[in-house]
């Protein structure tokens, strides 16, 4: 948080605090006909087109820690993780709303750079700020954003229509987003209190921005569109592979095999995991927030999609009665498990 | 909150929980093709209409007080806000997104309270509830919700239509919902520890109702597209009628005078003040969370509105170097004056 300069939130007021941080956002989007400034943002999309909506809601202390998260990135990324669930449908973001609740510790300057982060998610994916809410928190801060976007009736791609023999594939590399927060946990518990001493992050970069900085995968959609590949099932990573896995199969009422040996991982990756002692395949399996993507493709799209970069064939999609399974280095198979959200995993606090 | 019946909710986890609370919510608008279940909904509306979208957050402590809301009352007014908005825009709400935040204070008994509340809200209004996001949260409870509805294109309402000599017309009646907190306030200033005694509320109960239970002014909209009128601006009283009032003088570049003896009370709100000792004027305009709405019509559509119960003129627009006023009922004028909301006057806890 910003402790030079520090404008209180009160000297702006609700509709001053608004109309300061939204001044440079100006709807670009053909079908944003009204943004701010009214009861409703007015959109006006075609008919031939589908409108997508995913939102999230993430909450100081349980999604992010502003000991180590900076405003900008938190911004960012907030916009990024909802764009990423309109990628995952084949779609194009177009519109954001944005609720921010905070409490007194933020001034001004603080929102102005949450909103910057903000602002340049927005512009990198051509996406519209079109309205919110901004109120007072008793404690911490809450960031609720909706995203919508389109996409063609006949391009929606849903999480239930992967089949037997589709291949599954997946974008980037996984486990270094949490190799990144584990990373930055570490640090935190080392040099708490003491102010001297900078944590030391040479040569681990990249997890550092994997998890501070994802990027949702619009380049991937473009690609596959390109080469007129059309997956049949999709899913943005953001629990972790299995866990999604498990959502596309349960829904596609399939089973699936993941080869180990498959599994994309970054150099960092693997001797971050190895410095802590953690099973890298875990991490890979487990982790959350990469925001990648892991897909089913016809086997026909073999070909075309081992020319594009950046996508990895993992496993393909079996009969339901396998299960879901994963093939080890040496040759067993063990089951996926979802680890999904569970508060009692939190250290909740009461009041 | 429930006290008999505790079960936690780390017995379901986060997909166990979405699933147990949502399964009696299916949609049922031609506009809804995906609920629950995806990364997005999708949603697929004729080109001819207008799509409104609107959102808001509340937040424990700030915007309810769990001592004297029950969970079921306040899932049911997080929905009504939400479609008094699209209202407000001369729209029809179809879906919302839920995303809701919560402490381990809350077991499942509590959110099954709340989304009762939320699904009897939805079903009045013939809403789809069609995503969200279910998380954790170190203190209290924090509710989002977005909505999204639709209108012919060449129906939609804005607050920059009002035109010099357009008069103004509110719903309803004001101060009630304000007048509801304020004894609720009171009486749990009262009554703290004292589990025995039970407030009296005997003769109250509208002003209870007003602050507990708001209801969105579909069937106005209905009445005024069934008398042929079409307001040039409209706003729903959220903040205070003179707030709303100067959202729609300043966007439109017009002023307004009102009469005080015009603007429309109910006897429980004038004894209340009278109670109180606070004069029951400032209360209609400055009160807030009345849920009305105030707008604007041609000259020419005063017989027609004057047909229609429920429906109060109050005054009328002006060139905007007149400014907006109220004149009182001694012939007096004063100028109105927005009081908004400012995060200085909680009492914010810091962490």
């Amino acid at each position: 948080m910003n402790q030079t300069n520090r404008t209180e939130i009160a000297t702006l007021g609700e509709f001053g605090l608004i109309k300061h941080l939204t001044q440079d956002f100006k709807p670009k989007n053909k079908s944003t006909q009204y943004g701010i400034g009214d009861d409703c943002a007015v959109l006006s999309y075609p008919s031939e087109k589908e409108i997508l909506v995913t939102t999230d809601l993430l909450m100081e202390g349980v999604h992010f820690d502003l000991t180590y998260v900076p405003l900008k990135h938190l911004g960012y990324k907030a916009v990024m993780v909802n764009l990423s669930d309109i990628y995952a449908m084949n779609g194009t973001p177009r519109q954001i709303t944005l609720s921010v609740a905070l409490s007194k510790r933020f001034c001004i300057e603080d929102m102005e750079e949450f909103y910057a982060g903000v602002r340049i998610a927005c512009e990198q994916h051509h996406v519209d700020l079109i309205g919110g809410d901004t109120s007072s928190s008793l404690t911490g801060l809450a960031i609720s954003i909706t995203c919508i976007g389109e996409t063609d009736k006949e391009k929606v791609i849903y999480r239930n229509g992967a089949k037997e023999t589709n291949l599954i594939c997946v974008t980037g590399d996984l486990g270094a987003a949490y190799m990144g927060l584990q990373l930055l946990e570490r640090e935190k518990a080392v040099f708490k209190g003491e102010k001297e001493i900078q944590p030391d992050f040479a040569g681990k970069e990249y997890l550092l921005e994997r998890q501070l900085k994802p990027e949702a995968r619009r380049d991937i959609i473009e690609k596959l569109a390109q080469a007129g590949i059309k997956p049949t099932a999709m899913i943005d990573i953001s629990d972790g592979l299995s866990s999604e896995l498990i959502h596309i199969c349960t829904q596609s009422n399939v089973g699936c095999r993941i080869y180990e040996e498959h599994l994309p991982l970054d150099y960092q990756t693997a001797l971050m995991a190895e410095e802590l002692n953690m099973n890298v395949t875990t991490c890979a399996l487990n982790g959350g927030e990469d925001y990648e993507l892991v897909f089913t493709i016809n086997i026909a799209d073999h070909d075309k999609i081992t020319q594009i970069e950046g996508i990895k064939l993992i496993g393909h999609i079996t009969k339901p009665e396998l299960g879901c399974g994963l093939i080890t280095r040496d040759g067993q198979e063990f089951e996926l498990k979802a680890q999904g959200w569970n508060p009692l995993k939190e250290e909740n606090e009461e009041i």
